[in-house]
């Protein structure tokens, strides 16, 4: 047995890290339904207006907004309806002066109109007429075409987190699909001779393997695509056996033994396939931590210890394996309560722009 | 058309929604590995110790900590090694006075040892012996059996949010499995005559279906499994269609023409099928919105318009859907960067408790 013979500070160990990390190249293309969460590979052009045609966007009458001037509840202007438009369809007439035409929220605006009536400021009466009875401004209810993207514009950029609303802008020009980055594999194992699987008899001297499962959980919470390995030996011959069962692995993690015995195994295993970045951290718990190259993979030898490995894990690895897969440092909150919370106040103190 | 008779506050409809929530009963049986941040249907008793057994916490020597008295670098006390006990294997011997067993970390403690000597604080004297420089206090650097959980111990209650030490804690008992909620499946779709599915042609008064994929990117982070339908004509027949193949969804959401003239089509189907709870809410955007049980189904009508359904969705079907998976209203951090900061820096300025 060899003592650690230097450590390194926690915040160089984070250096070494953020330094180390490289964000996945791997991209795929996924169907929208699939690309929650997820982070765009490329840049998503429209190719169309959004709205693609200028639209009402109330139900109402769709009007020529000079018609209405002086309109009033006690004097009403009475236009003639010449057809209604539904949504779905097109206008099958223009709207000219003294005229309107029904249209429902969502269906396109007739040539000739340039407002839109609400339903509740108007009234209709009997003989295919109806009653308005205040002023439209010019453009009122109106959603123009391409007000919102037109082509050309980005609605999402490679690199963008895909929320609901970025996914609802990929939608909205057309594409059922997207180029995502890939979640980087990342296997996990535990190693020890004492170390075996839930489920199993325990004998003595034995206990079950822990850090597989923390650590599986932190690499899903964070992005990544946890691969389990079951339990390797202290003998290099098993670590060999175990990293090379890993070699299709984006990052390594094994766990296990905090011991400095079991560390110089790990350190032959390194010596041996790669380099060491650091092995050693001036924190507790979680000392015993090791960091190297495995040719291209970042490999991690967190310490055995459950609080320990998942300490660290939280410490070290979270911001390494968010920074692999592209995430931001700390998760976004999709879709809160408490932005609900933010958005209903907000609602309350001033009515926001545009349609219901 | 008709205009909405009334709309009730946005603190109402929110506490309706409260009210209506009903927690999923459904369960499942899950392998660890797949279970993380999902709900534990069930308590997890433990039926064995954590530690299974005494065990050293650091690699060194299992020695009697009187022997140890007064032992300093200048006088450093000699101990005569008597085996060396490794991990995962049983000591043979009884460590008594003046002789000691050299111990890896996580090798249980031979009996008679009371305390270990870390190796740092050792030099190695030929002879099968070892010089101890330090004095050793009882029950230092030893992990006592049950020391974390005993038989009986609650180490996961009903209710309780999977998050990786929760894991830890089920896989450190040997549990493989363990029973935990289903998520709720969320039939989504969108209504509309002039609705048609991103990849598709786009006809004139046509426009792509967005809120299909926000509502089930907010639905899929916040626990529950969007179940994704085509979209629904703005006739009663096909509105009747869709609500059918609805049929094991635990919550449904139609959203669609934000018009009034719509909205009574869905009012007339809710009509048929079940009871509307709400229709209409004083907030903008996002005012035509209802709320109905269809059986025991809860049954969101959201507005059409994508910025109005998405807006609504954060405040009014975020917590309903939370509330029915039965996850905490605000989601937790698991495993977050932020909580990494200050796990490092409450290590750099108290050593915490516990092994490395």
């Amino acid at each position: 047995m060899r003592p650690f013979k230097s450590t390194i500070p926690i915040g160089e160990a984070r250096e070494l890290l953020r330094a180390g990390v490289t964000p996945i190249a791997r991209t795929e293309v996924l169907p929208l339904a699939a690309a929650a969460g997820r982070i765009a590979a490329a840049d998503v052009a429209a190719t169309i207006f959004v709205p693609p045609f200028s639209r009402s966007a109330m139900d109402g009458y769709a009007v020529v907004a000079e018609d209405t001037l002086g309109a009033s509840r006690e004097r009403p202007v009475r236009l003639r309806i010449i057809e209604r438009v539904y949504t779905g369809s097109t206008p099958a007439h223009r709207v000219t002066p003294g005229s309107c035409a029904e249209i429902a929220t969502g269906a396109p605006l007739p040539e000739g109109a340039d407002a839109v009536v609400m339903v509740e400021e108007t009234s209709r009466i009997d003989d295919g007429q109806v009653a308005v009875w205040a002023e439209a401004h010019p453009r009122q209810n109106i959603g123009r075409k391409g007000a919102d993207i037109s082509p050309g514009d980005l609605v999402v950029r490679r690199g963008d987190f895909l929320n609901p609303s970025r996914l609802g802008a990929i939608a909205a020009v057309g594409c059922p699909h997207v180029e995502v980055f890939a979640k980087p594999r990342v296997a996990i194992l535990s190693t020890g001779n004492e170390v075996i699987e839930p489920g199993d008899p325990l004998e003595p001297g034995q206990i079950y393997d822990v850090n597989r499962f923390t650590l599986a959980a932190v690499a899903e919470a964070n992005g990544c695509v946890p691969v389990l390995r079951p339990p390797a030996r202290d003998t290099l011959e098993s670590l060999h056996q175990a990293l090379d069962a890993c070699a299709d692995a984006d990052i390594i993690i094994f766990s296990g033994g905090s011991s400095v015995g079991e560390r110089d195994l790990l350190i032959d295993l390194v010596a041996a396939r790669g380099a060491i970045v650091f092995h050693g951290i001036a924190v507790r718990p979680g000392k015993p931590t090791l960091f190297a190259r495995i040719g291209e993979a970042p490999f991690f030898g967190m310490p055995g210890n459950p609080t320990s490995c998942l300490s660290n894990a939280y410490i070290l690895l979270v911001p390494f394996l968010r920074g692999t897969a592209r995430l931001p440092l700390y998760a976004p909150r999709v879709a809160s309560a408490r932005l609900g919370r933010r958005i209903a106040v907000g609602a309350k103190t001033a009515e926001l722009a545009g349609a219901d």
